[in-house]
């Protein structure tokens, strides 16, 4: 296809009153499509449904260590749950405490304790002038409001295909102590689907912080969570915690899971895990703070995966209802966007997101146009702290929930809205014309 | 019985050295019982089985407002959950926000997030020189914990059968700026079991702070836990949040309550109630800290109690089985020390406990003895701030756990240890001689 940067005025201008038929005719149709959030589509969620056959009212309640999961006692998860969640990490079960439902509940936790108590015996981070996290853009909406409700100043990071821009990442963090902590989502992260390179790892790992109390936020959401069956299309992270603990680095890492894209969101199992040091700290925190998490629906999510091979199987089964929606998207963008000069996206291994990078200055009206047409996308600039995108150009696409057919007729509408923005934008910046 | 400050030095003696003899035959049987924590039996835990086939692979997962419970969305709680919560608490379901599965959690939240963000647009605490709870005594552990972590002033104030002493509520409360809340069991008191009083609960509603950000931590964890089915024998708590709008203090109470003691401890579902304006600025942390509770465990529960009814049934049953339990410590007390001077209890009509009041200088002394002998009991002195009776008096007894038969042999080695240590105590201080 040509670039659209090359065509003349007057075929901008026709090809947008071509566009603009089009997009009216798509707008009459009165469509209601979502493609906003990363949610388990309805026929993901029924693969999962025999976990309620799992206990019934004839179940043996006692976890492997004689625990009766049904009454108090057990802070920090039982056992299995640990071995569970810590194959999803691909750590050991003593460097793992089992939490409620979610992993964002952990990661506020943790740094609303290290605001109020600070990270193992440093100073509480209320009490210093500064803090700063960094912040790999675009990034993961949910992880930057937790810093701004916290008043903790945000410092973006670019964000390359190999993971965040590390000679940035170690100029602050080895040089300013009040940096105290980084937001990763190292594999397939949200929302590129990139995942981080062995370097970007291991330079993670052998970093000299400033702060005693620096902590990498290693948000591992989509550990499992493949599109493709084919080993040399799954993408492989480097396991941090014993990186760090090899580089002399043991406690600098709190790594987050949950098994709520694996399971069920909101009503899955989480979990955290870090060095014996980290976790003693939290479990001190964490005696105040409740008696302790779900047990029964921690031996439920056992005895449904039995083992790191039934999860496996159980995503395989994800995987390939996700693929087509992928697909679907992917081969919308590519067909009517390649070459055009108008757009970029990626093409992920895994994880629940396509990033699509739009011309400076047009995620907001693409965004809004899709809208005026019933396509619901990620609000333009989510992706950066304090929901600015300083290039007004990322547009996160989430194709998980919706069903292949609505994900093409969505991406329809999108790539018209791409077009119909791009060619206002150039007409005004190469040909002088306003809309 | 006489009283024991009646008896000669060699009446004393005597008993004394009889004790001792049975103490030691006691205590060579080797026995291992625990009355310490307030913890549902096995028969309890076993009575709420068929919750399990509530939900099975084949159940429709929609709310009542058509809500997938299996997947993402619903930040408060399932309208149904709400109305739940709301019936066990007797306020508005609108006035309810459904938490995940412990009401400590919630508590400790409500005092984080006013340590870190301060209460409906007040100073945040921890930029306040100066943070003081009002903590009735004896209470509650784990709400003086909660305070202690964070590094809140607790001031004692004395319990009486009415509820706290609201004499000195008032002076605190009205011209203290620094107090900005109370810890309050208002139904069946741990560890007393009394209820308030209506005058109480109305003296409650119509303080006037002398901070507006001063709130009642209301914890209502008993609210339909009665040991007998007699209406005249079931304590009735004045509804709080109704109170205080009428009094003009709509704002004053956050109200917990949860199933734990219901359906399952840890496995449960917990809640809030407060004023609409609370609810909304609890809502706004809400937001940031998570992506909603566990919504299945929540319709779970609905669907299995189905109405107050089911939940008054069920309490019903749970009563059946306490009943004998807290007869057996009830007996033997009243057996064994009833007019001896060297003891006081509560014979309550609910909840989890019975307070034991020794002689002053005793309840340390006593505890150890019963753990020397098998016996464990919640420590002296747990039951204040700082793990402090200022009288050395108080011992909770938790009587719900162990089988009525194992109580009564508890509550044996119990009244010999109250015995022994009280002849102790008295030797020293009328006859001046040292054990």
């Amino acid at each position: 296809m040509k670039s659209y940067q090359e065509l003349s005025k007057e075929e901008l201008l026709s090809l947008k009153a071509e566009l603009e038929k089009a997009y009216a005719e798509k707008k009459e149709k009165g469509l209601k499509l979502d493609m906003s959030r990363g949610k388990p589509s309805v026929a993901q969620l029924d693969m999962g449904m025999d976990i309620f056959d799992v206990l019934n009212s004839q179940s043996d309640m006692t976890s492997m260590e004689g625990v009766d999961v049904r009454n108090y006692g057990v802070l920090d998860g039982l056992t299995e749950a640990k071995h569970m969640m810590a194959d999803i990490m691909g750590v050991q079960a003593e460097n793992v405490i089992v939490y409620g439902n979610a992993s964002l509940n952990v990661m506020y936790d943790a740094v609303s304790s290290a605001m109020t108590h600070g990270v193992m015996g440093c100073r509480p981070w209320c009490k210093l002038d500064r803090v700063k996290f960094l912040c790999p853009v675009p990034g993961y909406d949910r992880h930057f409001s937790i810093t701004k409700h916290f008043g903790i100043e945000m410092v973006m990071i670019p964000m390359t295909p190999q993971g965040p821009d590390m000679d940035m990442v170690e100029r602050y963090v080895e040089t300013d102590a009040s940096v105290k902590g980084i937001w990763c989502v190292p594999k397939y992260s949200n929302p590129q689907g990139y995942t981080y390179s062995d370097e970007t790892v291991r330079r993670f790992a052998n970093l000299k912080p400033a702060a005693k109390d620096f902590r990498i936020f290693w948000d591992n959401a989509y550990a499992v969570h493949h599109l493709y069956d084919e080993e040399e299309r799954q993408d492989k992270l480097l396991e941090i915690l014993s990186e760090c603990e090899k580089a002399g680095n043991p406690d600098m890492v709190y790594e987050f899971a949950s098994t709520s894209k694996i399971s069920f969101s909101g009503a899955g199992v989480a979990a955290i895990a870090s060095s014996k040091a980290n976790l003693e700290c939290i479990r001190k925190t964490l005696t105040i703070q409740t008696i302790g998490y779900d047990k029964i629906n921690q031996l439920r999510h056992v005895r449904y995966f039995k083992d790191f091979e039934g999860i496996k199987a159980h995503m395989r089964k994800h995987a390939a209802l996700m693929r087509p929606k992928f697909q679907a998207v992917l081969e919308t963008l590519e067909r009517e966007l390649d070459g055009t000069g108008i757009g970029e996206w990626t093409n992920p291994n895994g994880g629940y997101f396509i990033s699509f990078q739009s011309m400076e200055g047009c995620a907001k009206a693409i965004v809004a146009k899709c809208k005026e047409a019933g396509v619901t996308l990620t609000g333009a600039g989510a992706t950066y702290p304090y929901g600015m995108d300083p290039k007004d150009s990322n547009i996160r696409i989430a194709p998980t929930y919706p069903t292949p057919e609505e994900l093409a007729a969505a991406t329809d509408i999108f790539v018209l809205c791409v077009k119909l923005v791009s060619i206002e934008k150039l007409l005004v910046q190469v040909w002088g014309i306003a809309a």
